[in-house]
């Protein structure tokens, strides 16, 4: 029998919302944890871990047939390391470069003359985007951490004091923000979804809406085009968030997120081929599933932490009244502003899908209270 | 916070596939296997033990606020100790009577006015129905064992003198045979799903299509009733398959399984809430799931254990020729006969539908080679 074995570095959400397709697919999977109550660790097989130690990580390697990873934060000398061993790991570690340094990113997408807001590395003089501007840390920021909108040269300056060198990128006034998940193998097969609406609060996604509403079938097509540009360019294996800003009919590349991403979690009801299978059929070189929409639209809402501790009650009330609304909980202990869990509801009146979605998710987090 | 701890008795595929809405729901959820290398057991955390041992399954079931069964094979003296204890179970075992005693089952479906085919008790003498017959050892069979077409009267005797006391039915000559999966919860909420087509093959199971093509409205609508007055009379916690014999327009009840049920696997892809999901939210007296369809037709097809023993390498085949076909694997070891997995595939057309999966089945298990 040859039911490869997968490790995934990282035991979040992601992981654990990837154990299902793996169960399905007969896969020998396994995540690589911090802590035995880490989210993925409650549901599947785990082995404990530091991901910044090379010898931990290359010692799970060894056990695995492919590795993979569910976060950003793994050192790329660790992912060259488990290369360098023979093992399969993807994204490879020259893709990662794109995820993980923005600056890199920038200069890729420039190179496959695909759209990048106005952009400049600043190392401390010749700022040359008016203000206000966007300035990011080239690596290490997610969820709207490391990125600071900058209104003067003096605040400009401070930044840099303190944080080193920066990409700088125009503010760009745009329409909305989209994602678009892409997929890609390394038999180079690969496959978009439609884009998504992200709804962003603070810098957090808080609801996505798939396929975006009256986008342009031109655009629509524009932007599935791009990202599958982008997986090509970056020799992508594995699937990918590209972020978009949207103005009128134009678009911009924000970000990449080599990963399953969380304005892909629609795609879990939504899709005939979810983002945790499409990954796992990506990393494994199977043939990539179908994209196809299960439904005319999908809208998810990411449940935060807030004041309420307990998530089952609200059960009683929130399934009485939408008995189609999808719960997806992540065994995490609420915390303030802390992703810990989602809802999905697909249908065909949008209006009323995002009305459920938003009351369940206030309801869930003690917004509301009816 | 109060996420119910949720046991099962058995560590089969049904466990397994019930882990994953536990999971999504955040269930605190643990099953009773016999070893570590059980289907559910693989992917979920598990207590192991002898499910006929009173002792070792209330020691289980005082971990747990609800316990519920995956198979027939629970002794209702094991059932009848956990509820003496105080802990809940689901279903009860009065109503479990009905799924493992099937002259209790008959005397129930008379009770109730529904349509049985005619049947008697058999004790050794007057038989009252013509041969061929059907004669069925009153407890512990499934998947067509446990079931004998006789012929005659010396048959018949030769099979009383091994096995006892019998149930008799008339053998009808129907036009196919159907399955209806309803839940219901102790708070008296019940639902349905449509009627699925459950295609047999030597007494198992081979292949579903829901709902049932070319069934009647009125037809489809009294079956749908039937199992919700069943379900109410038998005072159901749980989701039960209802099957039944289908000749015209009338339909006659033929089994009883109380658990989520092979003819039932379509509602993971299929409905908005899946078997599973739907019996969780059961026993735990939450509100049900909607049982909407979530495509025209849905086929089910179950890989039964052939020639080979690879489940993998097929997909190479299989996912690039079908890229909407979804595959869940049991983890068990190839045996000939045996169930070792079911593929799925949602659409519109049913003619193609059928096909694929056909195709996919007969070339998981070796039947055919391209």
């Amino acid at each position: 029998m040859s039911f490869p074995r997968v490790g995934v570095i990282g035991a979040g959400q992601l992981a654990r919302m990837m154990a299902v397709p793996a169960n399905d697919l007969g896969i020998d999977f396994k995540v690589f944890a911090a802590i035995p109550n880490d989210s993925a660790a409650q549901v599947s097989h785990f082995v404990l871990g530091d991901y910044t130690n090379v010898d931990s990580v290359l010692e799970f390697a060894k056990s695995c047939d492919v590795l993979t990873f569910e976060h950003e934060l793994v050192p790329q000398s660790v992912i060259k390391a488990v290369e360098a061993a023979g093992i399969k790991v993807y994204p490879r570690s020259q893709s990662f470069t794109y995820s993980q340094d923005k600056l890199e990113m920038r200069k890729k997408i420039a190179e496959l003359n695909l759209p990048n807001p106005k952009w400049q590395k600043y190392q401390g003089e010749g700022c040359e985007i008016g203000f206000p501007l966007i300035a990011k840390l080239p690596s290490g920021g997610y969820d709207g951490r490391g990125v600071f909108q900058i209104d003067s040269e003096a605040q400009l300056q401070e930044l840099h004091t303190k944080a080193g060198t920066l990409l700088l990128e125009e503010k760009l006034n745009f329409d909305y923000e989209i994602s678009v998940m892409v997929a890609r193998s390394p038999h180079d097969q690969a496959a978009t979804w439609p884009a998504t609406l992200t709804i962003q609060s603070d810098g957090i996604c808080t609801s996505t809406v798939t396929p975006v509403p009256e986008i342009s079938d031109a655009l629509a097509n524009k932007v599935q085009a791009a990202a599958l540009e982008i997986a090509s360019g970056i020799s992508l294996v594995g699937v990918m968030a590209v972020e978009m800003f949207i103005l009128g009919e134009n678009f911009y590349i924000n970000e990449l997120a080599l990963r399953p991403h969380n304005s892909g979690h629609w795609s879990i009801e939504g899709s005939e081929t979810s983002q945790f299978e499409q990954h796992l059929r990506a990393i494994l070189d199977l043939p990539l599933g179908s994209t196809a929409l299960r439904t005319k639209f999908t809208v998810m809402g990411n449940v935060l932490g807030g004041e309420k501790s307990d998530m089952y009650r609200p059960y009683l009330h929130l399934m009485a009244r939408a008995p189609n609304l999808k719960f997806h909980q992540y065994g995490k202990e609420v915390k303030p502003g802390r992703k810990i869990g989602h809802v999905t509801m697909c249908g065909e009146n949008l209006l009323q899908l995002q009305q459920e979605v938003a009351h369940a998710v206030d309801y869930m987090n003690g917004v509301i209270d009816e």
